[in-house]
C-alpha cells in the first residue's frame, strides 16, 4: 500500500515547520552564512534533529556531520542549502534522490545578476520539478520559525531576542524585511514566522504565507512586497485571512509610476498600476500600508488583544491642540469622532477641571496629575458611550508620574472592555514598557496613533461584512464570445442578456433600412459606422448623433459611409448602426478589462475631466455585488457629482451599482475570452442609465 | 537729559535675554511651579541677578528673598509671575510701579476657563497697558533661553539635559510644545529657545518669535500653532525669517474644516480655512509641517550643517525595494530624482558588484560589508554628479558594522562639500550618536527622510527665489473705491484701469439705449440687470445671453426688466448692462476677498465642477507677482486643464498669471476698501481672457 505523494501546500507546512533540518555546506564557522542556522539552531533549542552535510567536517557543533547528501541517515522534511550558487542545482538533484522534499536556498548570483545567472535559475526550477523538491529562494535570507525555534536564516534578525508571537510576516526583500522584523522587535510584536522570499523561483509569497496563516498561533498576517507576480493568488490569500477574521495588512513599494517601474525591473514581477493594487486589496480586506512605520503602526494596534466592534474613536487628551490633531487625523482617515451622549458628557463633567473640554476630544488639562482619576474616570465614561468602538489616550512625558500613569491605564483596562490605543509623545522607557506589559498598544507620535485605530475599525469591517460573490464561470454556463472585435449588434445582445441597460440598436445596410429602424424607434437616432477595424468611429467622421427625418436620415447614412471608407480604403464595412438617442445629464466611463496581474478588472469614472485630467477612476477585481459597487463609486473624488450638483438631479446610485455588478458578474463569466470591453459613455438621464457606446474585444486565453 | 521710552520690541527683547529676573510668589520648595524657575537659574548657573519675592521667606536657595515687589532692589529685567489668578493684576501694576516692564505669567484661571475670567483677563491686559508692562502669557509655562540659562519656566522641558542650539521654538501650547522641545532634544536638536505663548493676551507669538529669530546664534525657526490671531503679523515675520536666510517651519493643528473649528474655540483664536493657511504660508516660504514629527524631521535635516543648493535627489540603499520606496516619496513631493550623466554610471559600476544598480536609486546590495569602500565610493561618485544637490543612504540594522559605517559617512563627509542625509532603520543607538557626532541628520523610517531632504530644497528655493513685489497703498495713489455694491459701469472702469480685460459694457437705460450698444458693439450682447440690491442676476432670470438683432435685443430688455421688477418689486433698478458676448473654450474663477486673518486674499480656480465639487482653488495673499501666479495655478489639480485637454487648445498661462498678479495688486491697493471682488467666469478664448461678470463691493476698513 502506498500513501500518495506529500501536496504542495503539505511540502510547505514541512518546509516551515520542521521535525529534521539537514543544513547543506555547514560550516564550523558560525559566524559565516553557512554557519550561522546551524548556531541558531542549536542556541536557541531546536528540538528537532539537526543533520550537517559538509565533507570537511567529521562533526559541528556536537553533531555528526555527513560528508554528501547522499550519505544522510535520514530524509530530513527541510534542507537548507548554503553552497555557492554553481553547485545548488546538483544540490537539489541530490537532495530529491534521498527522498528530501523541500528546501530554502541562500545562495545569490541567480536571476537577481540578470544574464547567466538567468539561465541558471531556469536550470535549478527545472531540476527542483524533476527531482520533486520546493525551493524557497534562491537568493533569500532564509526564514525563522519562532514557535517551533526554526531558524533556517542567517538574517540579523536571529541574532537577537526572537521571541514567538501571533505575526506572520513575510517579506520579498532580505535586507528591508530583516529590518522591520528587528522594529517588530524594538516593539514588542512577537513574530511566528518570518519568512524572506528571495527570487521565489519555485515558491512563492502567497504559498508561504498560505500555510503559515492556517497556524493556529498566529492572529496577524503582514508581508512587504515589491512585486506582484500573481495577483490572483494573493487575491486568494486575502480571502482565506478574511475567512479567517485574520487581518492582512500589505506594505507594497512602487506606490508611483516610476517606482512601480523600478520595482518590477529590479524583482522581475509584472509591473501593475498601483491603483489597480490598491483598489483591488482594499476589495478584499486586504490593510494596505504605505511604508515600514505605517506597518508596524497597525500591527501593534491589531496585536493588541481587543478588536474593535464599531466605528467611533474617542479620544483623551492633557492638551487641546493634541487633540485637535488626531481629530483632525481621523477626519482624513474616515474615522468618524462621534459627538457623545448627553449622560456621558454629564458623566466627564462631573470629573473633570472647570477649564477642561467634555466634548470628543476630551480635554483633561494636566490636572489629572494631581488626581489621577479624573484621567481615569475620563477614559472609562467616554469608553462607556455606545457610539464609541475606540479609544487613543495622549499623554506626554510625565516620566515623573509613569507609575500613576500605568496604574491608571491597568485601572482602565479592568473597568472596560473596548479596546484603546495611548498615544504617549515622549515617554518614558518604563512607561512604554509597562503599558506593553499590560498588553496595550502606544505610540510616540500623534497622528500614527490614528492610523493604529483605523487600523482596528477596517479589521472590525473587513470581518463583519458581507462576503464577495462566487464567481460564476463560463464553463458552467457554455458562455463565449467570439475572438476579435465582436460585433456591435452582438455586443449589445449579449450585455442585454448579462442585464446592462443598453441603449436600442439595429444594423442597415442600405439608406432604406436606416430609414425603417429610424421609423421603428419612433425618435432622433445616431448613425456608427459598423466595422470591426475601426474602433474610434468618431475620429473618421462615422459618428452622426441626434439625426430625425427621413432626409436627413438619407444623408447621413451615405456621409458615414463615404467618411468611413475615405479613412479606410477597403475596409470590411457591415453597415451602419442606428442607434435611439438617448437623454442624459451625466456621464459614466465604465470598462472591464483583463490584468495580467489581477485577471479581471472593471473600472468606473465619472466623464469629463474628472476621468480624462484627473484619471479620478475606482477599481475592482471582477466578480463583485452591488454593495462593493457603491463603494467603487464612493471612492470616486467627483463623487458628490451623483448626488446633484450645479443643478442637475441626483442619479440613482444603487441602479448604477446594479448596473456594475451584473457587468462585473458578466466579465468573470467570460474571463477566459474578454480582452477588453468599454462602455463610454454610459449616459444617466431622466429614464435611468443607457450604454450608448460599446466596444468589445474577445481572445481566448492562453 | 531723558532717554526715550524703549520700544516694544527692545522690551520682548529683555523678556528673553533679561539681566536679572524676579520670581513674584517664589517658594522654596523647588518641585513647585513657583519653586523650578529658581531651582533651574541657580542649578543651571544663570549669569544675572535672581531676585525672589515672597513676605514668607528671608532667603531662597542662597538667594535674598524680597517681601514685596516694591521692595525689590533693582528694577529686573523680567519678573516671572508665579501667583494664584486673582493676585495677578495687582502684581503686573507693582512691577509697573517699581519699573519692571516685562512679564511672564504662569497663573491659569484666565480667558481658558471662560466666564469669569476671561473679564479677569481683560482687566489685566487694562493694567499691563496702564502700566507699561508686556506680558507673556498668562496660563504658559514660560521660556528658556539656553544660550543665556534664562530658566522662565515651570516646564518639564528644564528638568534634562538644555543644551542651546540653533532653533527658535516658540509654541501657543504648553503641554504639547513640552513634549516637541523633549523630542528635539532626545534627537540632538539644540533649542536655543523654547518659548511658550499660553493665552496671548498681550505678547503674541509672531512678537517673540521675530525678536527670537534676529539672534544670530539662531538658525531655524519652528513654531508649533493652534490659531491664528494676527495673520499679517505671521507673514511679517515669514518676509524677515526669509530676508534673514533662516526657514521657518510651523506646525498647525486644524488641517480639517472640523479640526480648525475646534482649534478656534479651544484658543479663542479666529477660524481660519487652512487652505488659505497653507498657501499664504507657502507664498512666504514657510515650511508647514503637518504633525510634531514632520517638523522635527524637518529640522533634522536643516539643522545639519550644510544647505542644498539644487533640488535633485541622489539615493543609495542596500535594499532595490527601500530605493523604490524612498524614490516614490520623492515623486510625491515633487522632488526629483535625476538620472546620473554617464560618467557617474560609469565610476559607480566600476566599485559595484556585479548585481547591483548603477542609477539613482543606486543599489550597493550586502556587499559592501566585506568592502566597505563600495559604499564609500558609491556615495561619494553620487554626489559628485552635478544633477544631485542632496543624497540620502538607506541602511538597516548592521550592528556589528557600526563603527566601519561611521567611518565610511566621516570620510564620505570630508571628500563631498553636499548635504546628505542617513536613513538607517533599526539602527544602534551607538550608530546614531555616531552619525550625530559628525554633525549628520539621521532617520528611523524610509519615506521620513525624504521629508527631511525635501525640506532642505524647499529651503534652498526659499532662499534662491526672487522677492515678493512691495504694496503700495491707496493712501499713496488716492485710489478708493464708493462704498458699497460697485455699479457695473465703474467696477469695469475701474479694473480696467488696474490693467484688467473686461469685456466691454454700456448701460442702457432704455431699449433705444440698448440696441445703440448693441450696434456700437457690432456683435453679440448680453443683456443683465443692474441693480444694487440685486447680486445673483441669473437667479431672477435678470441674464439674457447671446442676443444678436434689434428685435431680439429690444423684447431682451423688457424681458430683463420684467424680470428684475418681479422679483424684486421696489427695487432701485438703475438700468441693463449691454456687454458684448466673448469667445471661451475655458472659464476660470477668481475672486478677492478681505480674509479676517490674512487680509486681502486672491483666490484662482478652474470653472465647473472642478471649483464647484472638488473645491480645487489656489490663494494668495496679495499683493504678488506674475511667478507667483504661475506656481498659484500650478497648485491647481486639474492645472493640466491650462494646457489643453480634450481637444482644446492651451491657455496662454503667462497672460493669466500676468492678470492674476494685476488684480493681486490693485486688491492689495484698495485692501482698505474691497470686502469682496467676484470675477466669475474669466472666459479664456482665441481673443485672450475676458472678465465677463464682475460683482465688486466696498466697505472701508474700521
Amino acid at each position: 500500500m502506498s500513501t500518495p505523494p506529500p501536496s504542495r501546500a503539505e511540502l510547505i507546512g514541512r518546509l516551515l515547520k520542521p521535525r529534521s533540518i539537514a543544513v547543506i555546506g555547514a560550516s564550523a564557522d558560525f559566524a559565516k552564512i553557512n554557519g550561522r542556522p546551524l548556531k541558531h539552531l542549536i542556541d536557541k533549542g531546536y528540538a528537532g534533529t539537526i543533520l550537517p552535510v559538509n565533507p570537511k567536517y567529521q562533526e559541528i557543533g556536537g553533531r555528526a556531520c555527513y560528508p554528501s547528501i547522499a550519505a544522510l541517515p535520514e530524509a530530513a522534511d527541510l534542507a537548507v542549502v548554503a553552497v555557492p550558487a554553481q553547485e545548488v542545482t546538483a544540490s537539489i538533484a541530490a537532495l530529491g534522490a534521498r527522498g528530501i522534499r523541500a528546501a530554502v536556498v541562500f545562495s545569490s548570483g541567480f536571476g537577481e545578476v540578470g544574464g547567466d545567472g538567468k539561465a541558471m535559475e531556469a536550470t535549478l526550477v527545472e531540476t527542483a520539478q524533476a527531482s520533486g523538491v520546493i525551493l524557497c529562494g534562491p537568493n533569500c535570507l532564509g526564514f525563522v520559525n519562532a514557535f517551533d525555534k526554526v531558524f533556517a536564516t542567517f538574517s540579523q534578525y536571529a541574532d537577537g531576542e526572537t521571541g514567538a508571537g501571533p505575526i506572520a510576516f513575510v517579506s520579498q526583500s532580505g535586507a528591508f524585511g530583516t529590518a522591520i522584523a528587528s522594529l517588530a522587535r524594538q516593539r514588542a510584536l512577537g513574530l511566528g514566522y518570518f519568512v524572506t522570499t528571495g527570487n521565489e523561483c519555485d515558491v512563492s509569497f502567497a504559498e508561504l504565507m498560505e500555510v503559515a496563516i492556517e497556524d493556529p498561533r498566529i492572529k496577524v498576517a503582514a508581508g512587504y512586497l515589491e512585486g506582484v507576480r500573481d495577483g490572483e493568488h494573493l487575491v486568494a490569500l486575502a480571502k482565506r485571512c478574511r475567512a479567517l477574521g485574520k487581518p492582512l495588512v500589505l506594505t507594497k513599494v512602487g506606490r508611483m509610476a516610476a517606482g512601480a517601474r523600478a520595482a518590477a525591473s529590479h524583482t522581475g514581477a509584472l509591473a501593475v498600476d498601483d491603483t489597480v493594487f490598491d483598489d483591488v486589496m482594499r476589495q478584499h480586506g486586504v490593510l494596505r500600508a504605505r511604508n515600514e512605520e505605517h506597518m508596524l503602526d497597525m500591527l501593534e494596534a491589531l496585536c493588541q488583544e481587543r478588536p474593535a466592534h464599531g466605528e467611533g474613536l474617542g479620544i483623551v487628551t492633557m492638551s487641546g491642540g493634541a487633540g485637535v490633531m488626531v481629530a483632525d487625523r481621523a477626519e482624513e482617515l474616515g474615522l468618524p469622532v462621534p459627538q457623545l451622549l448627553p449622560e456621558t458628557r454629564a458623566k466627564l463633567e462631573a470629573v473633570m477641571p472647570a477649564f477642561g473640554a467634555a466634548g470628543n476630544p476630551v480635554d483633561v488639562t494636566g490636572q489629572f496629575l494631581a488626581k489621577p482619576e479624573i484621567l481615569r474616570d475620563s477614559v472609562i465614561h467616554l469608553l462607556d458611550d455606545p457610539a464609541i468602538s475606540v479609544g487613543i489616550v495622549w499623554l506626554q512625558l510625565m516620566h515623573a508620574h509613569t507609575k500613576t500613569l500605568l496604574q491608571v491605564f491597568a485601572d482602565v483596562k479592568a473597568r472596560s472592555s473596548k479596546p484603546f490605543l495611548v498615544c504617549w509623545v515622549g515617554a518614558s522607557p518604563e512607561a512604554v514598557q509597562g503599558l506593553r506589559a499590560l498588553g496595550l498598544a502606544v505610540y510616540p507620535a500623534s497622528e500614527r496613533s490614528v492610523d493604529g485605530a483605523r487600523a482596528l475599525v477596517t479589521a472590525h469591517l473587513v470581518r463583519t461584512r458581507g462576503s464577495p460573490p462566487p464567481a460564476a464561470h463560463a464553463a458552467a454556463t457554455g458562455e463565449r464570445l467570439p475572438p476579435g472585435v465582436v460585433p456591435t449588434l452582438d455586443a449589445v445582445s449579449i450585455l442585454e442578456r448579462a442585464g446592462l441597460p443598453m441603449a436600442p440598436v439595429r444594423l442597415a445596410r442600405t439608406a432604406d433600412e436606416a430609414v425603417e429602424a429610424w421609423k421603428a424607434f419612433g425618435a432622433a437616432v445616431a448613425l456608427k459606422i459598423e466595422a470591426p477595424d475601426i474602433l474610434h468611429k468618431s475620429d473618421v467622421g462615422g459618428v452622426l448623433l441626434n439625426l430625425d427625418g427621413e432626409a436627413a436620415i438619407r444623408a447621413g447614412f451615405e456621409a458615414v459611409l463615404a467618411n468611413a471608407a475615405k479613412a479606410h480604403p477597403g475596409s470590411d464595412i457591415a453597415g451602419v448602426i442606428v442607434q435611439r438617442m438617448s437623454r442624459g445629464h451625466l456621464e459614466l466611463v465604465v470598462g472591464a478589462q483583463r490584468n495580467p496581474v489581477f485577471g479581471m478588472i472593471v473600472m468606473v469614472g465619472l466623464g469629463g475631466v474628472l476621468v480624462e485630467v484627473l484619471k479620478d477612476v475606482a477599481f475592482r477585481k471582477a466578480p463583485f455585488d452591488a454593495a462593493e459597487a457603491l463603494a467603487m463609486l464612493g471612492e470616486l473624488r467627483g463623487t458628490k457629482i451623483l448626488d446633484g450638483v450645479r443643478g442637475k438631479p441626483a442619479v440613482d446610485k444603487a441602479a448604477v451599482a446594479r448596473l456594475l455588478a451584473a457587468l462585473s458578474q458578466w466579465a468573470a463569466r467570460v474571463a477566459d475570452d474578454l480582452v477588453e470591453l468599454d462602455l463610454n459613455p454610459i449616459l444617466i438621464g431622466p429614464d435611468g442609465a443607457s450604454c450608448v457606446d460599446v466596444v468589445m474585444i474577445s481572445e481566448p486565453r492562453a
